[in-house]
């Protein structure tokens, strides 16, 4: 079994309310030093494959499939250790 | 500035509805060898800080304040290098 997770966050040019909310409810708690956030997924797969590559490739088309929306997200693969 | 990300995972226990769904639909395209799926949170926080030890206290405190909810999620500080 190989663990690979898939890291999401939304481009940057891309609003993220969800993001400024939190931001703004931190601050009203006494975080004053944070500069931006932003919330993004973090997808974590298990799955049966022969070696790290062929995850990694199955995770990929995973992503291209179904799992991301080029147009306003990008991503990252992390393969677990 | 200091960047960190905030990775939050449902607890082992619990249920996660989001990434059955996506099984299943990961399935239906054709990925017959994932063995489950996990939807988590990636927050990406960006700070002033005078040290990655205090971004990574403060990042913490917001975690136990705000961010995580203990009873069914868990989370990793990781910083961004």
């Amino acid at each position: 079994m190989i663990t690979i997770y898939v890291n999401v966050q939304p481009k940057a040019n891309i609003l993220d309310p969800q993001g400024k909310t939190i931001h703004h409810a931190l601050q009203n708690l006494g975080f004053q030093s944070i500069q931006e956030i932003r919330i993004g997924k973090r997808i974590k797969i298990i799955m049966e494959a022969a070696s790290v590559k062929e995850a990694t490739t199955k995770a990929q088309e995973m992503c291209e499939k179904l799992l991301i929306n080029p147009l306003i997200e990008e991503y990252t693969l992390e393969v677990a250790s």
